[in-house]
């Protein structure tokens, strides 16, 4: 048999940001590979299948992600719907390249569930708007974290600064640098930021200021996962409330 | 009575890509204010409530934005769950802004219920990811829809630029305009681009080229909603099998 291998999208955290694909493909898979931050929760849709935590966390011990490939391919030849779940969307910052890559390399049908990334949720909870009319209308989600395999590049700071709003993944650990990379590359040092964490979790943190207080305020944080959104619409409420008043 | 208002993300287009949330959102709502492009099996979840249509379409007569916002402050004060949902996420590209800002100056309590935006729906219907390890680590989501009321701006175009992956919404009809701002600033005329029509839906149409076709490949669409994607992950496929292949 060859079954069929699905890269879901788990959303941000909350479970019911899950979308209602993501929910019937669980309680249909008779396997799931997941990340180490998907929610008991969450996982709890999985009725039938056996779980596989091939959770990977920055500075972290880590499943090697060809074995996942690996594992993945192997595991369609046995069952016929291998869920492969992911953290946000499986197509930023996921890892879905080298997956999908495997399992088409293997002859196994693969297919992605689109999910709510993180940075929307972020949004969600800050109560702004990544868009704004007259104010925002480029949005960039980057992650700084530095390649193993790769030459260290920064054009994630290059496409950073060049968009109106930006949403950071993987970047409150370096904090300080992703502040004098984007400072270096005339962001203003007081364009409004915030930082979340554990967006749409019962554990959200929020704190905000500018960015050049932004390791600061990263210091302020727990060691769950946290975005940087960096922006004047991060600032809206009261922008808007102030030209409302003018 | 002070009901809540919910700015809710409808998802790509398949009904089944709406999350637990919205959809529990919608079968509990008094009343739903929806876009023209919310289809009606997703209206359907909405089993009780009063449906307006208030849909703006490029081009065509639309609602204008204060009177949504005037009455979105209204309903809230006759109905426990004013549910105004919005194709994709509301976050992106959805007008919040101004939605966030009205209930504000009314006092009305506002949530955001964050969605699955097209750009990703239509990574998954690419079967690409629109970060890869080692070629593209910033994505960019941009409009070139010109502002009514503002000044035009090009800042869009610096943002698509100078990211690795650019996800260009509302651009199919204006993609002449779209390639040149691009090869302008330098763009490869060569880089791979997809048009993704209807992502999710039954009536999804692909085409594939190169940044210079961007025309040609524009007008083999209908006139539904289009997403141009732009970037060599596009291309993931096909580049990962020649590099194995090497």
């Amino acid at each position: 048999m060859t079954g069929t291998v699905y890269l879901v999208g788990a959303g941000p955290g909350a479970a019911d940001l899950l979308t209602l694909r993501a929910s019937r493909l669980l309680a249909e898979a008779d396997v799931v590979l997941h990340d180490a931050l998907v929610g008991e929760d969450v996982l709890a849709l999985a009725g039938k299948a056996k779980l596989y935590n091939v959770g990977k966390r920055a500075g972290r011990p880590s499943t090697d992600q060809r074995f996942i490939c690996r594992l993945l391919a192997r595991l369609a030849g046995r069952h016929r719907i291998v869920v492969r779940l992911k953290g946000g969307d499986p197509s930023l910052f996921g890892r879905a390249g080298e997956e999908l890559d495997a399992c088409r390399a293997a002859g196994v049908p693969v297919s992605i569930v689109p999910g709510v990334s993180a940075g929307f949720a972020a949004a969600a909870s800050l109560g702004a708007s990544l868009t704004l009319r007259g104010v925002a209308r480029s949005v960039t989600f980057v992650t700084p974290a530095t390649a193993k395999h790769g030459v260290p590049s920064n054009e994630w700071a290059v496409a950073a600064a060049n968009a109106e709003t930006a949403v950071v993944y993987m970047g409150a650990v370096g904090a300080a640098r992703v502040r004098d990379e984007l400072v270096s590359r005339s962001v203003p040092a007081s364009r409004p930021v915030a930082l979340v964490e554990n967006a749409s979790r019962a554990d959200e943190r929020i704190v905000r200021g500018t960015l050049s207080e932004l390791p600061e305020l990263a210091a302020q944080l727990g060691d769950g996962p946290a975005l940087i959104v960096i922006g004047e619409a991060v600032a809206q409420a009261s922008a808007l409330a102030r030209s409302a008043a003018a």
